[in-house]
């Protein structure tokens, strides 16, 4: 087998990757270990940046998300005695959308599977080869367990955290991470009750972080800040809601309880590797980096990634120019850290941890917050997406 | 002897409401246990926000201030490669002015000295009592060793970290106190060298913190980050200057250099105590907080402090009303912790500690204020100082 760019991983950043080399002319065949049914059952995050929408619809991508993705104009910042609103609009001119990435990936598979590039599920053993030279290759097993190899120009790494291609980059001492573990969870579930909110809420309170999100106008997807300690089979539904009850306090307001349709406990974790490119593999979305959920940025980066790196390796393939594969990883990362800078500031803000004297911190950087246009306006921007290129 | 406020503490926070209060034709008396020139000699901050500018100025004390003060229309920021001019009018509207609080004291005990209330130094033995009716009083010894009884309306404790006052307060399960100490302290030095710069220098290096100050157009004010158990006998002033070069490095610019007259090692704490009130004692200033010096918050919260003071005790002794001095509590404390997280905010961006992620997360958050409009604004409006009431 041949093709141009050789993809491993078939999550959000790797189809659509596949996809926007497809729309230029370049040939990808994508990887992925997992079924069809598996990846597209993966609950993740929610939030769309205005550029992830915009790129996913100039990509052909963007029917089922304009009918059935929700504008969000905002979101509700909550701490004892305060439910205040921040509006994106009026404070950076930008919004963001609910629309699952479960379904971004439906979709993608959906479009890749009707006469887009090759998408192999059920594959194993994958192994980049040679990815020094100008004429890497990929040795894997497919589904019926026949050994194949691919030989491609370049190979991109969207396999994930646990995936094979990072520790090529920067294993051996060739690169650097970054990690930081927090000293909490997310108790997350999916219900089947009518949101009780209009815009997500952000909730500090002294028995922890909660947050109130949606899937859907029938869905509701709601957290709670846990002990990382904590086994999912101690928390019954009635405990969840009481402690979301508690949480979501506020004078003349009631959560909306439903069937809990999934629960789990969530790691918090910030994660950077770097560089992220070695040769002809570059790394893209979770392979290189996480954030914690808290900001939603973990597919936003995804796409950002992807993005660049489409657009480099058209220049590289096509025009044989180098500037732009070469430039990829400064590029890509000064994102990163910003995003990463962003959502450990969004999730020490508004975590339980630490002393009392933190807790007054966090109390008053949320007041100013809900004061001040200028700290708003601040929080605004990053929430809603800074532009490509920092 | 009787007076209708009792203040204990001849810094800049007790003078300053004495003359306050004087103004507005309520007698006092200050109680100081240092000698003048012990307290004119204090080597302190010296930044005043432009609140602190005018209310200093409307007091009749802005004479010298005016004629040798000097206006600072920034900051820089700088990390390696680069030093960015943060511009406070365009970002804010408002300056900060640069004079040393030694200079504020001297100015304001001349004031006092020059047919003001009395001002008793060297007292000892400072005893306030009945705090909890409508009559205290303060029991102290005077400078010739004689026991004396101050019969007050109200006390104010402006007695800093140290005092009698605050254990009055917050003592015996009363009150709560928050505190936090940095593992860094500041090494300063007073040097007579031209200052090499137009603004102050905030410096983020691998090696540590560094702040670039002056105190007139002859005179530099220079801090080091050091670990708090370095001992000032190992730091000669080669080693001094040798370091801050280092960590002020930035191409085509050089530090000016000169004799150190002062050095001394300072260490870094936050610290809160609520509440600012108990009967007819009040804390203001350093007797109820403390902040890191990054940020020059200190002696503008206190001044801040007397000024909410002085305008609640005119109206209970003149105007028999006590909703201000039942409210000087909690409208300080606003404030008090505004500054706290914000001191908090510098010092955490900017000096080293933590593992490489910190040191990435603070260079992330000072590429951000370089490079936003919205962030640079955020910080200026914080450090130029925020409205009275918050």
């Amino acid at each position: 087998m041949r093709t141009q760019v050789g993809i491993i991983g078939a999550g959000p950043a790797g189809l659509l990757l596949s996809r926007l080399l497809a729309l230029q002319g370049i040939d990808s065949v994508v990887l992925e270990n997992r079924s069809r049914e598996y990846v597209e059952a993966r609950i993740r995050a929610g939030i769309l940046e205005q550029h992830t929408v915009d790129t996913l619809t100039a990509a052909g991508l963007g029917d089922r998300l304009q009918r059935e993705g929700l504008e969000h104009r905002g979101i509700y910042l909550q701490y004892p005695g305060t439910r205040h609103k921040l509006d994106f609009p009026e404070l950076c001119g930008r919004s963001v959308w609910v629309y699952g990435q479960t379904e971004v990936t439906k979709d993608l598979i959906k479009a890749q599977l009707d006469g887009g590039p090759p998408l192999l599920f059920e594959v194993s053993d994958v192994r980049p080869e040679d990815v020094d030279t100008d004429a890497p290759r990929i040795r894997f097993v497919d589904a019926d367990g026949t050994e194949q190899v691919l030989e491609c120009d370049v190979i991109a790494g969207t396999d994930g955290f646990h995936g094979v291609s990072r520790p090529i980059v920067t294993g051996g001492g060739q690169g650097r991470t970054w990690e930081r573990t927090y000293p909490y969870a997310w108790l997350g579930i999916l219900a089947d009750a009518a949101p009780a909110t209009d815009e997500l809420i952000y909730a500090w309170h002294p028995e922890g972080f909660a947050l109130y999100s949606m899937r859907s106008p029938k869905v509701s997807r709601l957290y709670l800040q846990v002990d990382p300690t904590e086994k999912i089979e101690d928390w019954s539904d009635d405990r969840i809601w009481d402690n979301l009850a508690t949480r979501f306090a506020h004078e003349g307001w009631e959560i909306t309880t439903g069937t809990v349709t999934e629960k789990s406990i969530l790691p918090m974790r910030s994660f950077v590797s770097a560089p992220m490119r070695r040769g002809r593999l570059f790394l893209a979305g979770d392979a290189a980096h996480i954030v914690p959920p808290t900001g939603a940025k973990g597919l936003n980066l995804a796409v950002a990634d992807v993005t660049l790196l489409a657009t480099a390796l058209v220049r590289l393939l096509q025009e044989k120019q180098s500037d732009l594969v070469d430039s990829y990883s400064d590029r890509a990362l000064a994102r990163v850290w910003r995003c990463t800078h962003f959502s450990w500031f969004m999730t020490s803000m508004l975590h339980r941890s630490g002393d009392d004297f933190d807790a007054e911190l966090q109390l008053s950087q949320l007041r100013r917050i809900v004061a001040s246009e200028s700290a708003a306006r601040e929080l605004a921007e990053n929430y809603t997406g800074l532009p490509l290129d920092l």
